[in-house]
């Protein structure tokens, strides 16, 4: 049988979603877990690899297992296993050979947040990324524009990334304002790696008007990572969902939360 | 010379706002960093003392300091001499004769958060109280009317409060729902201790169907705290602001982070 799983967690703490040499990673405590309740060991392939101190509110897993257990049952058991900063939302029995939490995916979305006001937050140290000059956000979103369709990322890319092809498809990139804070939505059939944290480094430089709109298009088209501004850090940056073929029947709600 | 600051706190490792036997409060490390930018020891005085595990966006302080250093210069430096899950929003000189913290202080507002769903949530386990059982807002919302105005607490009140009146003016209270959140806000003259929990946990009690909508009416009525129901858990509340006179000038807006 083979489950999907809806993941949360706040990354503060761990070395990124992939289980690591030191330091732990987010997989490993999910395995343990899962490992707990099925009452044998457990791997696990999520959706889109997370870096270090990068969250998720709906991080897709899938795994193997023999054991019967009810959809509610995994739900409940996982979280009676896990630490307090994972917990998983959701789960659905889904077809062995037709999906794959990371090959059947459609696109991920990810949100990056900036508070951008004079004084530090305490209650958004984890959550957010602090710049303290003025962003315009309406000169970000006109910016990132040329961003949008599919382009060959390179300019975007970690050094260590390891995938195959810079080409992604960026489906959506808006650049919105709600009281101190700059909202960055961003959807595309799979990320490179750093990919949304580079982008907003390029598009703050372009807000804070250090650099003129036109830099973000010279940049994607140099598809030189050396061209590019400072990556943001990973705090403000969060997987919000992964979409897949209606046929599966995966919720899809992404959550918001209300917290002053 | 008397300064006025905004405060925001994550109250997660704190004892509350006070000065603790043992553990620590929010006060001492607040007094410690303004006495390292003032050279001078600092007393401060706060406009809401919150109980352990409560948050702030909006606190308001007074100390009173023969240091003469710019609004700018109190923010930044006690910024930079503060843990980070406590962070100085704003100063203002304000009129040693006529200013004070927590008499001027017209109004507090708090919000209390719900998480509303079936499972637990990783990203909001210190921002939010977790409710598996299905809440109707509306029957909450309905309910809460009857705590509007001016009335004896007794009933609402923590055994150990000091206040000698338990007399209070609730002058707005609303519970509302986004997603799988509820939310309740509540603004009054002033507060008695765990009034905003206690509050809470019986409006939870007749959202769940345990109770009918008159029960928080005769809770109030019996200004006997037996008759009430369990303190909702500290984690879910924020003291939002603190409204004064506009002659002080003061910041008033309150901050919502679009956090997911």
């Amino acid at each position: 049988m083979r489950i999907a799983l809806g993941i949360e967690y706040d990354g503060t703490a761990y070395n990124g979603w992939q289980r690591q040499k030191s330091g732990i990673g987010v997989q490993e405590v999910v395995e343990a877990a899962l490992a707990r309740v099925a009452d044998h060991p457990i791997e696990v392939t999520c959706a889109g690899r997370t870096d270090t101190g990068v969250h998720a509110s709906g991080q897709v897993i899938h795994f193997d297992t023999e054991a019967e257990r009810s959809e509610r049952g995994w739900v409940l058991g996982a979280n009676s296993n896990l630490p307090p900063d994972v917990s998983v939302s959701w789960a659905r029995e889904v077809s062995e050979s037709e999906f794959h939490a990371r090959y059947t995916a459609i696109s991920r979305s990810y949100r990056y947040l900036i508070l951008n006001r004079f004084a530090r937050s305490a209650l958004s140290r984890n959550r957010a990324w602090w710049v303290h000059q003025a962003l315009d956000e309406k000169r970000m979103h006109s910016a990132a524009r040329s961003l949008l369709g599919e382009h060959d990322f390179s300019a975007f890319r970690a050094a260590g990334c390891q995938a195959r092809s810079a080409s992604r498809n960026v489906t959506s990139l808006d650049v919105s304002r709600t009281g101190d804070w700059v909202v960055i939505d961003i959807t595309a059939n799979a990320f490179l790696q750093h990919m949304v944290r580079n982008i907003t480094g390029v598009l703050a430089e372009i807000g804070s008007g250090d650099r003129e709109p036109e830099w973000a298009r010279q940049v994607l088209e140099s598809r030189d990572r050396t061209k590019g501004g400072v990556a943001a850090p990973p705090q403000g940056l969060t997987l919000l969902s992964v979409a897949y073929p209606d046929e599966f029947g995966l919720p899809k709600e992404t959550r918001q939360s209300p917290t002053g």
